[in-house]
């Protein structure tokens, strides 16, 4: 027995003569997280995890995942006729291995193009090239039997004023064609949507936490259009694009605009960030410049008025995250606090900021072993008091009219073991030598991933993720291409740090079933000294939160890393005291005195 | 008025119809140093530095040399009719550009291709190629003039026993066939001195400071071809080769054996090793694998026995060099001492060491403001004494039995000022910085470069070479592919420090006119221990010399450098002073107290 949804699409399937159908968890920008109206997965599976790809053939459903959602999914498919693939476990096969088994020579593959990356239906048509499987991409069988399928959120853009910006969309555009020329470009296609909010200064709110539109841009020597639901474009919004010469049209005219492009026009697109049907529209005579989109480094780099600003949002953010703390200390052991009590508590104190638009990410707050979850979410189901004697790790961020904050504070609640003071003390060391960092320009990500590890590694321990990701400005929370990584891979592959770049500090320890430590500041890079050896750079770190007293070893720390802290410290108490109430600034006084 | 070789050659060059001919300064396998029968462009210019090429047609004649050799080549290019192109100032034209301009469409440019990379024909063909010109790959004009050409190198080859080599050339070829059937190639070629010495376990004496033998080999699954002047092989040699599969060929017949290559033949090559006339031999339908010479990799990780006796390479190596030290320090002062005497003094203490054969590289003894010319070796015109309150920069390395040394020491002569003093201490903590490090089994060169370079950035200060290279065994001393550079490049890009990898650890800083202080020991990579976060590896100092006390200020050392300044002097210690005279031990003591 299967369940319903999945007769329905076998039904189409066969109508359309599909043998195999594909279904991924992206949008049509492969953006972080997808609004209802793209969560045709869970339509048809009944798992809504956040990651997970289906795989449908007349005799066999299968879903794949990660780790995190093995009991999850397991729960849900229960019935549905879907088998479980646990992706990276010991002996199951992968997707396109999985294909390559079932599918007979010269039947066919469908799928969604508009949801698919180029990079993965390069990788599917290589695994099933011998087969000579027949590719339908653009294939929406789900939209055919959805009959209450969410509306495509449309909600209104606005524009981003100038003296938030820092630079006119006009100034902007002018940049962007002049690369153009530069490169030989006649049009440049856009489909990343950080990158066109940035370009044309306007925000929306269509994806969770990142203030984009739902968009798609072209961008000619002499016009530019933006492509976009015309409801959510009010008319003085539509008026200031137009007196900037951007022209708006509907959202899915674009794969119409692209697949009538002039065959002797030379197009600019990002393979890396396009989608496989927007690909696939691109007339065969037109030439391809296929490069990182020219608007993803000047994004990262941000300019004058943005730097000021993003100071004032991590002062903000600051206040807000000390009285969180500050609460959480008085609070603990006189009641029960939970991991959501702590996430809606610290929403009240940003929401006391001005300019607050919201956070920039899905909370994390995580008590005790939940801490050594790196993907944890607390959730009503398995949000937990806060463990005594343990680690609250408390990862979240805003956006402010000033720009993206992201934080991790790792809060000590009742008294610490020898090793668990060991550890944060080692994440500590790390993320102070890591932003004391002092370069000659020409430095790559790869350069300082060692500073933060060092201390743990001195233990034999690590972690097992990045040790930090670029950050937008009134955008993405996770930006390229700047970044912190022990190996540089696909578009961060030498990526120089550029004074304006923003970029997390953010090591990490996690032992599972006992606590995780993370402890994150945002750094922004400046330019320091210019002697005849070069120019030479640093960061600043952006972010103006005490880390745990109670957590650190003052021992265990170098006379420099000692001053390193002690100097932040210092920097933090100046800094954000002014702006608390008497109470929390004594408190701040203490925290952040030298040791 | 041009000389009467310049006059030959065109002469040569009329009768041959070649409108330009281009002369490199590297022999037929991209030497470090080469033997006198490659010299043409010294025999056709007179301009003998290491460094230049010569560019001539009918009526233009250039040399393009780089800034060591400016006015040597000023000088020694007087009345030669040559004009001198100084690479890298301001306006000054590249090569390729030069001859985009002075040849006519459809002209031919010729070259002896056996001298010219496969990477640096490409650049010229690329530049060339709306031009049309044609390009004669295979002519030797010089030889055809150069009547009292010397002979080409041909010194007897030596077997190393298995018990220095630690692994016999039947595994290793069994090896090199295993990889080969693998990835799928029916034949290898080899045209890299050191991999095939390395492969064959033997050693030559062909190249200037490199134990190798001119040759060329051939490996198919079932047979091995070394192609090599017969001279050289006495009996013992030859019976031992073929004992184990090895057939010998003459050196240039590997040329004619490539052209009658089966051409349904995968043939394996490193493009960035072989010249262009031997690429230009593989006939048309012969597949191409062009990956990194299989050898290269397996010749940079030393074995166990390679490793014991590397060490004891370095121990003999550091007797030597305290002595020299002790030397030099005793008669400073007393009488005038010269740069060369001082080359001079360090190889007779070498000499006085077993199984040692002899120097790996032109010695470098600098000297003062010497010190700041990176590539200065002394010579009788510009050796000159010791100066006063200054340093001498002593770079300089031996060939055993057991393995190559590459160690430099900078010894101050004479007071320092604070500021002389500042900088040692500054290239010193570098030093020790690097070579403590502790790391999870993954990183690459770029990921350590930081740790040497940053006691100097955070002065404002630099040096303009990379941290490191590898280096080899009883071969050449500097070694693909292992590296610490800021920048991966070409080949070094992602390779992994393995266990028994051998690594220089050389910051440096250079101040024209004043002095340059170097600090080289040699790391080899070792594992260390294994948690359940991986396995982490780190680094053996295998060089055993004190650094000068006098130059050092402690104060400017943190407690885990001093910390690991006093070790590195204990181990000294402990480990050279039963092998020196009594007086020397009690020196030694002195220099390697605990500060």
């Amino acid at each position: 027995m299967a369940r319903e949804q999945l007769t329905q699409l076998r039904k189409q399937m066969k109508q359309y003569g599909i043998d195999a159908y594909l279904i991924v968890s992206d949008d049509f920008h492969a953006s972080e997280y997808v609004g209802d109206y793209f969560k045709c997965r869970e339509y048809i599976s009944g798992f809504d995890g956040s990651a997970g790809t289906l795989v449908i053939t007349a005799l066999e459903a299968g879903l794949w995942t990660d780790g995190r959602y093995f009991l999850q999914a397991e729960e849900q498919l229960k019935g549905s006729g879907i088998t479980l693939y646990r992706s990276g476990e010991p002996g199951v096969l992968r997707i396109p291995q999985f294909l390559q088994k079932v599918l007979q020579k010269g039947q066919c593959l469908g799928y969604d193009g508009r949801t698919i990356s180029v990079t993965y239906a390069t990788q599917l048509k290589e695994a099933l090239r011998e087969k000579e499987i027949r590719f339908e991409e653009n294939m929406d069988l789900v939209g055919m039997i959805w009959k209450d399928r969410p509306e495509m959120s449309a909600e209104p853009v606005w524009l981003l004023a100038d003296c938030y910006a820092g630079k006119s969309r006009r100034e902007k555009l002018m940049e962007v064609r002049r690369q153009m020329k530069q490169q030989g470009a006649d049009v440049f296609l856009l489909s990343s949507l950080d990158d066109i909010a940035w370009l044309y200064n306007i925000r929306g709110n269509d994806i969770a936490y990142n203030p984009v539109v739902l968009s798609y841009s072209l961008i000619y020597g002499d016009r530019a259009v933006l492509y976009v639901n015309p409801v959510c474009i009010t008319d003085v919004v539509r008026e200031a694009l137009e007196a900037d010469g951007i022209e708006i049209c509907p959202y899915l005219q674009v794969y119409r605009d692209v697949r009538r492009l002039n065959r002797e026009m030379n197009l600019w697109l990002d393979e890396g960030t396009i989608n496989v049907a927007l690909r696939g529209a691109v007339p065969p005579g037109v030439r391809l410049i296929n490069r990182r989109n020219l608007t993803t480094e000047q994004k990262a780099v941000k300019n004058p008025v943005e730097m000021d600003h993003v100071r004032e949002a991590h002062r903000k953010d600051a206040i807000a995250v000390i009285k969180l703390i500050y609460w959480l200390k008085q609070n603990y052991g006189k009641r029960q606090i939970t991991e959501l009590e702590i996430c809606e508590q610290l929403e009240v104190f940003r929401c006391q900021g001005t300019h607050y638009l919201g956070q920039s990410f899905a909370p994390i707050a995580a008590s005790g072993a939940h801490g050594a979850i790196v993907h944890y979410e607390p959730t009503k189901e398995s949000s937990i008091p806060v463990v005594d004697n343990n680690f609250v790790l408390l990862d979240t961020g805003g956006q402010y009219l000033e720009g993206t904050t992201d934080i991790t504070r790792t809060i000590a609640c009742g008294s610490l073991s020898p090793q668990q003071k060991q550890h944060y003390t080692a994440v500590l060391r790390g993320n102070l030598n890591l932003a004391a960092a002092h370069f000659k320009y020409g430095c790559t990500g790869a350069n300082f991933d060692y500073l933060a590890r060092a201390p743990l590694w001195e233990l034999g321990l690590d972690y097992l993720h990045g040790t930090g990701h670029g950050v937008g400005y009134l955008l993405n929370v996770h930006e390229g291409p700047n970044a912190f990584r022990l190996k540089e891979a696909g578009d961060r592959v030498g990526t120089v740090f550029e004074e304006g770049m923003i970029t997390s500090d953010e090591p990490g320890l996690y032992l599972a079933g006992q606590y995780g430590i993370r402890l994150e500041n945002l750094l922004l890079c400046k330019k320091a000294e210019k002697t005849e050896y070069g120019q030479f750079m640093e960061f600043e770190t952006l972010t103006l939160v005490p880390f745990d007293r109670d957590a650190i070893v003052p021992e265990q720390l170098s006379d420099r890393e000692r001053k390193l802290l002690n100097d932040y410290h210092k920097r933090v108490y100046e800094t954000i005291s002014p702006y608390l109430d008497a109470e929390v600034a004594e408190w701040l006084r203490e925290e952040t005195g030298a040791i």
